[in-house]
């Protein structure tokens, strides 16, 4: 069997408020999670602030550099709402009404009025592309070529990505089992370093935390084989039993 | 008087964990906002994974193009804690036993066999680093060049900030407010986009809120000149007021 091609993705976080540190970002968890249920790496994150020329830029690169790219944010009416036309730019097609945007954007307004040109940018959009479903304030997001362009607000990100995952192709899911140790990090380092050497196709992690006056050891195996995954989390337990510890599956308690 | 040059930073999250979606990142928030009170401005985040070539590559490109570069992750004693040996590569210097490293280590075991070859991997540190003060869990972090290595656990990586804030040279401290309506972003654009055009040298930006089933927006206006920045304030509310709604300062209730 031939190994099986590993799909990967990148996320770009548009928006000064995020740089700012005025918003916490809500979105890459999630998107993350999504994208291990289908079998897509995520391999980088960039957050950059709304300068059209970095858009372009940043979505050219990273295009060219992963299977699938997700953007978050910068498609609302105001001034500071400029992914979409950059995209365009980026992919050098006219960015122009959309007529089925604007039907959607129009049958949420009773008075015609309100689709006032701010708004009517909304339903602007790279010529060529399909639009994401916005099942919460219509204005949809978009997808071209290889990205799709999604709304920042978490509760639309949400919706959107629910109604794009199908469309994606990865490989099988990626699987994820946590099991944590009292023990402190370096306590537990030497044998972990060679049980990831007998598992090299898995990517096992050692987080510390922090709880009442000690640091203890959260170790986490990520991989797609169920059957093997399951005999290296025994192995983890054999070895923090081994070195004095008491381990558990699952994250420590909060 | 010639215009103040503009200070930069770019943030560079190092690891798995937060790519998978497993760990939800604490630290770009905290050390956006501690750069704003020195003057100087997040221009980029990376998330990146722990991978040797691209943290090299990645530390490499940023420290180019920024005038400051600030890391966090991957500098404990497992497996998976390369980014100390990553940024030697990036500089091209050896990255050896650091005695000072050795000694904070060291004073923390009561038995010396503790400190143990895992453990004594976190005092290597680049030749010519500077050290960065570990008051948590003592094992350091470290400047070399323009380049501020911190660790990923938040409490630590804290600490470590603070203790460095005062060695960078920015500029005029960036002051933000933040005006909330209860209007929707579609009804305020066309006004907020022309009073961002006659402050300039202001972030103005736009961000929509979800609650008790309708969309509201806060306005935040960010610069470093006070007393302008009051009067933007003003010019907010007169366009809040003038478009039928009751604008108040700060952000919309939780």
């Amino acid at each position: 069997m031939p190994p099986e091609k590993i799909v990967t993705a990148c996320l770009l976080i548009i928006g000064n408020e995020i740089l700012s540190g005025r918003t916490q970002d809500a979105n890459l968890a999630f998107i993350a999670k999504g994208l291990n249920e289908v079998g897509v790496r995520l391999r980088e994150v960039r957050v950059i602030p709304d300068i059209a020329e970095t858009i372009v830029a940043t979505v050219n690169e990273m295009r060219a550099k992963f299977d699938y790219v997700f953007t978050t944010g910068g498609i609302g009416p105001t001034h500071d709402d400029i992914t979409s036309e950059c995209i365009a730019r980026a992919f050098g097609v006219p960015w122009a009404l959309n007529e089925e945007a604007r039907r959607r954007l129009a049958a949420g307004y009773a008075n015609p009025a309100d689709l006032n040109e701010a708004r009517l940018r909304m339903a602007h959009i790279p010529a060529g592309a399909v639009l994401i479903d916005n099942p919460v304030s219509r204005a949809p997001g978009f997808q071209i070529g290889n990205v799709f362009v999604m709304a920042g607000v978490p509760r639309i990100m949400q919706a959107m990505f629910d109604g794009i995952k199908h469309r994606l192709s990865g490989g099988a899911p990626v699987l994820s089992r946590t099991v944590t140790s009292g023990l402190p990090e370096g306590v537990l380092a030497e044998g972990l370093g060679r049980l990831q050497a007998r598992y090299p196709d898995f990517d096992i992690g050692s987080y510390p935390y922090y709880r009442r006056g000690g640091f203890g050891t959260s170790l986490v195996v990520r991989g797609t084989d169920a059957s093997r995954l399951a005999t290296a989390v025994e192995e983890l337990f054999a070895l923090v039993t081994g070195l004095g510890g008491e381990p558990y599956e699952g994250d420590p308690p909060a």
